[in-house]
């Protein structure tokens, strides 16, 4: 299976706006991080909510890859985040994300958002990929 | 309640980063629309899925808006989406909100995710806000 | 495609436990009723969740059945429900499905669940299916 | 705050209709059962999708009881569920919850569900209840 700095170029390649670094991909999960800065905030010091929704897709998609291997015709099929509470504005936002199944067709996982360093999570998504037919990389 | 051109401008102060258009706001629903150029496709001409989300979650909060007035602090509870088809890479993504519940404190719509122009759905999403106490704008 | 007879004879066998009766398939829909009584209500008059949730999915799995033929093996993967009034405790909830994908792998649906004869929805569910592989009924 | 006896005595009278067993209170999580048998099950030996989601929505109710006592209008507003693996027919589901947030408004927690002894998961869900004003029990 291939390792983080492996998975980290090819989400470069196929998936250029992520903003997200991988921090470490686990058998069955994976860990990654956004940078926080004018960008992603709103008025109050708010991380904007796309901004979570797409820190969980990367985590869920990084975690699939560290999975099945480096196929590029996974994609996510749902995704369900839930908003727990209001991240800080001054740290990065990290997604740890933990495969529940990596079946033939289906890869399911949750993802558990923080803002770096602190305890209690800001949000908490479930996903799933389908995963092409066909022999994995 | 407000007008279509109140709600954008409140739009832009509240959500910057925000690409969406507001195209109209009608009692208990709104349409919202997102350029697609180079920082919203990926390889192979597919619109990202937090893309999608996005717009999901900008067309609920513009319905919102329209149902309860400019109140800021609403804020979103959970989104759940579902990735239907593959997004044309050169049309505009479309997002049509229809609320089915505007409560004290909680509302709940359902956002249809098109291509512009195209009929069938791209995705679909469904989403709560938590609605501020106090009097309403 | 199965009319709504042979789909209500296969429900009863697939899934002897449901008290949902099947009233319609249309293409690429499908509406069911279930019975309101004691065991469905809580103190105070509620139908329990539990029953709002278990149409959701019969409703799903008929509109599916009457998109792709009575085939035994397509099993739900998700559903999401979000619960939006209190239900009349005399009254059948009657489930409204809708189809928004039907495709070789996955089925996704929408369902809107109504107390019967009343206009507002008492709550709103989306589950996907997952189509076994191989020819079709 | 209310300990096992008193939350299950509650939820026997609030939810008459449940097989539920409530087996443990912790702060912040709560532990159920469901006993599996003719009338839990599919052809085939499939403990049905509707009775993983009671058992979801009961393991939710009964912890999040056990974080704010013995409220009578907690109700579900939203749950989300997604089916990984077949549960086993002569085993009881047993259902995990574990709160993550218990807000003055909203309550979030997930549910780990498996067939009673065997480690994998059989399903997965995250729910919300909305939790009345006024003081609490």
């Amino acid at each position: 299976m291939p390792d983080r700095d492996a998975i980290a170029a090819f989400l470069a390649a196929e998936f250029p706006q992520t903003r997200c670094t991988v921090l470490s991909v686990e058998p069955g999960g994976a860990t990654v991080a956004h940078a926080v800065g004018p960008a992603e905030l709103r008025p109050g010091g708010t991380v904007s909510g796309p901004v979570l929704m797409a820190v969980a897709d990367v985590a869920l998609y990084v975690a699939v890859l560290g999975a099945i291997g480096l196929v590029p015709l996974a994609v996510t099929t749902d995704l369900s985040i839930h908003f727990l509470r209001k991240p800080a504005a001054d740290r990065r936002v990290v997604g740890v994300c933990r495969l529940m199944k990596v079946g033939q067709r289906l890869a399911v996982g949750e993802v558990t958002l923080y803002s770096e360093g602190l305890d209690e999570p800001v949000a908490h998504a479930v996903g799933t990929y389908a995963i092409p037919p066909g022999p994995r990389a």
